[in-house]
């Protein structure tokens, strides 16, 4: 598989291509069966439709990986905790997770066992795919999903989480222990199952200042990558902790592949960690609004990277209104532009 | 003044301390005067009003310089685009600026001239101000501003603001020097009036990849800083461009402070920057939810900058919430700690 190669940092005959979100809201073909499925959560939970639209960008695109179809809160969901997406409001947890009491009867194994669905997604999704092709398993940093669970839906300024993080920090590592050990379970259980690769998304990094983000989210983002790795060698891991261009001289572990953010330069990225880890990213997504914007971007990043320990992606996930066209002009034009 | 002392690089009984946002929604007084004028716009346009809100955290607080209460976008109002503040919603354009007829409709001289109710404000403020403190006048970078105006309203993605960049950008540009032009004049009488020294905010720099900041942003920002520099010497101009701390390095141009937002460590500032300019900043708001908090946050920013070419303030705007016993703390504490 040319994607695990290119983790591997092996040469590969062209620089391989996917896309955050690429089986998403953009594809008139995700909307359909996301209808079908009634809404977003049903969908996560439908092995078979999950497969569907895992499998969608690989027919229409020609993306280099497929991602399961899934989202990151199917985790505190299954540890015991109500969730519900609202419309415009996004995910809501209703009862926000604040004492310790609520925290003990939060489930570890047996999160991971009723998970099951997106195992069994997995074998579906890898049943079907060229076997050329890989499958990228999915979770979110421990310190990301804890920001929902403690704050109960989205914010701007993670008040709750910080007045923890000050007031009783105890606890807060009381929460990410407990995520941690489920993530394990749970990022085991999708390798068993089939993923190829896996990826954790640490989306809130940023919500923390440098100090705090190594103490609680990248001790247990690298435990978890740590604990992979000693367990399954040949899987890549790809840590992507968005929006810490800050700090990247800092950033170590036993790891494959750093996802590079839209906002850190490609430049200094590969200035900072490109001799230790293969990099992927970091096309700006509206670029993909204008196909000069794309050629440009492709250049840009090509003449840095020169072909070498570079994955290509977008800086963040494919928005909502980019044209499919677009989106596989994109996918092309990297696979044509890096072909050795 | 102490505050322009230390904007200057002289040394200080002790580091000037002041907050983005103090006048502001945490105070119960403002929230009075707030309801007295009817609405936010009103309150802006009201110099008697604003003249009282700009000076109540001197009392209640007594930090070491004033800041003019005002809004960003009552420039671009006074340049003729119809605005209004929409409860939960935030600004709103409902004509958002899209087309060179547009542009070219909007008013430069007139623009500045119709915002006399800022320049009385600010003799108002002045008169009565202790002699010993600074006032600060302000305003948005150009970039900030136009994302406002082309948008409409605040965004995510910069969806229009970047399709624009990427298919006219001699349009985004030229938007950008109308704007800047207005702004020259608006910070020059600003001054005339009385203000002891300038910031420029721009909030949404980290919307622009790192070419595209330079090219779209900083250009203009160092343009109107150099003006001011030229014209009034004696008048230190800040500068606030938050979320690029992925390229402090390429930061240059004739100003005197660097605003420091709290996503960036502040020894990474010092570093890169700290020779050239003063630094202003960076204590993560968060911090004033909790006194031990403040304490190590102040007590980290000291080490790193040793009483030294730092003014005290936070990375980013006071919360709404925040006790206003805590912000007192945090003021007199900051004033106590770096007492030579």
């Amino acid at each position: 598989m040319i994607f695990i190669d290119a983790c591997f940092g092996k040469k590969t005959p062209y620089a391989p291509v996917w896309m955050m979100r690429q089986a998403g809201r953009y594809l008139p073909e995700y909307m359909r069966v996301r209808a079908e499925a009634g809404d977003f959560l049903s969908l996560c939970k439908d092995p078979k439709r999950a497969c569907e639209v895992t499998l969608q960008p690989m027919d229409i695109l020609g993306v280099d990986a497929a991602i399961l179809f899934s989202d990151i809160l199917v985790v505190p969901m299954e540890m015991g905790m109500d969730l519900r997406f609202e419309k415009g409001e996004g995910p809501v947890f209703d009862t926000p997770l604040t004492s310790r009491a609520q925290l003990e009867a939060l489930h570890v194994e047996a999160a991971a066992e009723r998970l099951s669905y997106v195992y069994e997604a997995i074998s579906l999704v890898r049943a079907k795919l060229a076997p050329e092709k890989a499958l990228i398993g999915f979770c979110g940093a421990p310190w990301t999903l804890a920001t929902y669970m403690i704050e109960g839906k989205g914010t701007k300024t993670y008040a709750v989480c910080k007045k923890l993080l000050y007031s009783d920090p105890a606890l807060l590592h009381a929460i990410l222990r407990k995520v941690t050990d489920v993530l394990k379970l749970y990022m085991a259980r999708q390798i068993e199952a089939g993923v190829n690769a896996v990826q954790i998304f640490d989306s809130w990094a940023a919500a923390l200042e440098e100090a705090a983000f190594f103490e609680f989210s990248w001790s247990y983002i690298k435990e978890l990558a740590a604990f992979l790795k000693e367990t399954y060698p040949h899987v890549p891991v790809i840590l992507f902790p968005k929006g810490i261009s800050g700090y990247l001289d800092k950033i170590d572990g036993n790891f494959d592949v750093f996802g590079v953010d839209w906002s850190t330069p490609i430049e200094l990225a590969k200035e900072k960690l490109g001799d230790k880890y293969v990099l992927q990213g970091n096309m700006e997504p509206t670029r993909l609004y204008d196909k000069k914007a794309i050629d440009a971007g492709i250049e840009h990043i090509v003449s840095v990277m020169q072909n070498s320990r570079h994955i290509f992606n977008l800086g963040h996930g494919i928005l909502p209104d980019i044209p499919v066209e677009h989106a596989k002009y994109f996918i092309q034009s990297v696979q044509e532009r890096t072909r050795l």
